[in-house]
């Protein structure tokens, strides 16, 4: 039997976009005489739909949608993902369902059975949980269909008293298959490997995996689909971060004994083409073109400015250098080498201007008070204003340049450098940050060197530094990756040897500044818990606040 | 047996503070000799905790304060909510639990079986659902001890397969106990009275309801705590929006047979107050006193700063005038008669200085081209930099003062007029603003007669109304209306006799502008459907838009 995989980057209730996609790759399928094609979970939607999920007019245009791809599975049969409605009166409106299509209709519909609901996920929102299991029998052999997360209850915490493939195993299936909108992080290809692993040797079938692949605003799926045989070996595995399409004969799968092992992409690289994804879907899933961002001469920006091109090209992206009274000579010199580097568009505009406006109207009010916080907030602010103002007179998008470090302690100006529509960086540790601009220069000088090695500095007042209000980077990141990444509490922080008061602070300052991250524009998520809708806490709380 | 019901105001993750309200609570119902006190759900927490619940910590010290409320039930029993840990390896760690406590130690525990995920609700993120059935037997009574949502599944539509008060009916209870996290919005208190009915009616057993009172953020808890007898007489129906105690004898709530029927509220005074107990609570929580904003003349913040007076005392908030040279005599006149009706400190601070210097510095880059969108935007954003040096200098919280059809199409400036810490009438629609300006002048012309009575306009250009731009308040808001709350799609609506093209123009200009809700402040939510965390909508999606 061939199958063939498809591999497709989906845009959120685009129907005739994702229809064309996924009506041209079954031409391509059946060109290569392929028996089935398999698409991913909720292909018809893109995924997530969120509460688009709610409207009835939604679910009949995904309803539309496959009518008209089942029309065209004649002389092959698909597997696609959509939501059904339930017709049952008892329990959620909807299931997460594949759709097996043959002979040109609806042939049967397996329903997801278990509902992913932690970190980014919300499925129990929308959907009701399969409790019926069946398989698709199709020319001779039995499929054992699955979606995502319905192979993800093995390991030695399990999140669900049942499992599905347990059940489907009973009625003896020959291939299974798991549609999957597995988004990325830089752990999961590895910890998605081990996982479908885990089913291959408990059932000893092979296995057909497809997974999503593209943007959806902060969410990256990095595809990566895979075939593995029934002894354990993954005969195929499909780009990343790019479509794909394959045609596998099951038999050839079965009879492949060796294959040879892909070197595991570092942390770092996988950050970056994650990144680079990221901004590019945005633009071109919103229809914009061109970029503006604030270059300030620091690491932040740099590597932001160095991804933006890469993914929009250089003449796309504008630097706006903003240089203030504080702002040092190296710092505009290394920002303007950095857009010459590039070769990249780049103006200077001082603020000098705006600033003294500023403190000059509030002059009365402020009644000879020091210079303080809300002084460095207006600089930022003028900033903001400007940037905003060319965004919205040429048809920019602003890229946000803030680090996670920066806004996990609420170092950053609401309505000033946190602008932007959308965060390039807000979910990399400053020091993973450092490691980018390695990344970035690993064969040729591109982001100045004395940008990497000067100590951080906003230069909103004389000789700041950032360590003058904040620990070192090296051990900052630490706490907050372990407060943040693994919900690490004050007690275990002090037990791994973290001094009490840094931990109390640095804690207190993640909660505190909530209000903040409430504000921030989405964050291009690369880490197992980012910022936003992964990670939901109250504004008005007291816990370790 | 005589049963005290305590509705309380918490905090989330300050045990301190609401293990002192609980205790304080036993002690006053031991000295009324009650047997039993009832407090309302995952009140040791305070609700709803969020991403709190994954940290071990945060539940370790749920755990003590339960021990040490435990401590004092001596002499009287009580029932308290609060997470408890699955001792089962599997489904999620947490259930959603009302401890029993007597004797100074746990009795029992009931863990909740329906957990709502709709709307502003996440439960199945965190718990386990409970798939048990026992009553609690006290003092010859059998107690079927429920939680909120476990009372729910009534009605025409049943979100769930199973009904947990069935299950608890079969072992032949005498009396029903529920405690409630049931959020606030206009409908929500006769919806909630008659989804407690109908239990009521069905199983023919009294009824005692315990809810939370006070805001969380922008989700508003209105009490109205409740004891139902078993022919379906509400014998006691507590204070909305405010703290409130009070003992029952079960004897004296079976022999009632007539009771009073309370007047029922109108929706825009049940808005008004849930507005001020939400501004209130917000600075209470968060450790501030005092408010600012920009106050324009308009009705918007006219509202807002009635309602902030009301909530903080009208010493606490200060209102800036800031008007540009696009701004109307009459403008100033009416936001400085409200300012001084309140007897409420105001400035006027012109932003023409700032708005010059930004021109200026961008002159060379915009090269001639014409007065736009952008130039509006600078007016508003200079307004947002003053309002928010204040805000740092002094320590005040910016309050958001536009309203929910402006931030529904998206009529309003990011980093500008969209600034604030918490927005009070953003899920409040502009036909509604006026409404609640007429209830605030209900007994003298508090708010100046011209903010209500003249059109509507930003006074960002020459001449500028809201009409310029958009339909009329009355047609926008309701086809808002029918889509937000109502869920219902362009076919629908045009149905329902709204001319297609305004149809598909607004509903284009809400999906479009979700990048610009994503960054708004956190909105008091009053209506069944908010924008923020009870509607979660993709930013990169081409559905409608």
């Amino acid at each position: 039997m061939k199958i063939a995989l498809a591999q497709i980057n989906y845009h959120i209730g685009n129907f005739g976009k994702n229809f064309k996609k996924i009506s041209d790759a079954i031409k391509k399928a059946k060109a290569g005489n392929a028996d089935l094609i398999v698409f991913s979970e909720l292909a018809v939607s893109g995924y997530p739909p969120r509460d688009f999920l709610e409207f009835e007019d939604f679910i009949d245009r995904c309803d539309a949608t496959i009518e008209k791809i089942a029309a065209e599975c004649v002389g092959i049969a698909a597997i696609v993902g959509s939501p059904a409605k339930n017709p049952e009166f008892k329990g959620k409106d909807l299931f997460n369902t594949a759709f097996f299509l043959e002979d040109g209709k609806v042939k049967s519909k397996n329903y997801k059975t278990l509902l992913p609901n932690y970190d980014i996920f919300d499925e129990y929102r929308y959907f009701e949980p399969n409790n019926e299991f069946n398989l698709v029998e199709f020319k001779g052999k039995k499929l054992a269909i699955t979606i995502c997360e319905d192979l993800w209850n093995v390991g030695d915490d399990l999140l669900y008293r049942i499992n599905p493939m347990d059940e489907l195993f009973k009625l003896n299936p020959d291939i299974m298959i798991n549609i999957a909108a597995s988004p990325f992080d830089y752990d999961q290809a590895e910890k998605r490997k081990s996982v479908l692993l885990q089913n291959v040797k408990k059932y000893k079938l092979p296995l057909i995996y497809v997974n999503h692949v593209g943007a959806q605003t902060e969410l990256l799926f990095d595809g990566g689909s895979m075939v593995f045989n029934s002894k354990g070996l993954i005969t195929t595995e499909m780009k990343y971060f790019e479509e794909d399409f394959l045609i596998i004969d099951i038999k050839d799968v079965e009879e492949t004994f060796v294959v040879n092992k892909k070197e595991k992409p570092s942390k770092i690289s996988l950050i970056h083409d994650g990144l680079v994804m990221g901004v590019k879907n945005y633009f071109e899933k919103l229809g914009f073109k061109k970029a503006i961002l604030g270059l300030s001469g620091g690491i932040d920006s740099a590597v932001t400015l160095v991804i933006a091109v890469e993914a929009l090209g250089k003449e796309n992206v504008r630097s706006i250098l903003l240089p203030s009274r504080f702002s040092s000579d190296h710092s505009i010199r290394d920002a303007r080498d950095l857009a010459e580097n590039l070769g990249s568009p780049y103006d200077i505009i001082p603020i000098e201007e705006a600033f003294k406006s500023f403190t000059g109207i509030l002059e009365p009010f402020f009644q000879g008070l020091p210079f303080n916080v809300t002084e460095e907030n207006i600089q930022a602010r003028a900033r903001g204003v400007i940037l905003m103002a060319l965004s919205n007179k040429f048809g920019y998008i602003l890229l946000n340049t803030s680090n996670k470090s920066e806004a996990a302690v609420g170092y950053g100006t609401l309505y000033g450098d946190m602008n932007g529509g959308l965060s390039v960086i807000g979910d990399v540790y400053k020091t993973e940050v450092f490691e980018l601009a390695r990344y970035i220069n690993r064969d040729r000088e591109i982001i100045p060197l004395n940008t990497i090695t000067k100590p951080p500095s906003a230069e909103l007042r004389p000789d700041q530094k950032d360590s003058d209000s904040l620990p070192d980077y090296d051990i900052l990141d630490t706490i907050l990756y372990q407060y943040i990444e693994k919900r690490q509490g004050p007690n275990e922080l002090i037990e791994m040897g973290f001094d009490e008061k840094i931990v109390h602070r640095i804690l207190k300052l993640v909660n505190m500044n909530e209000y903040k991250r409430y504000q921030t524009p989405p964050m291009l998520r690369v880490s197992p818990k980012a910022f936003g809708m992964g990670r939901r806490m109250p504004i008005v709380a007291k816990y370790l606040a």
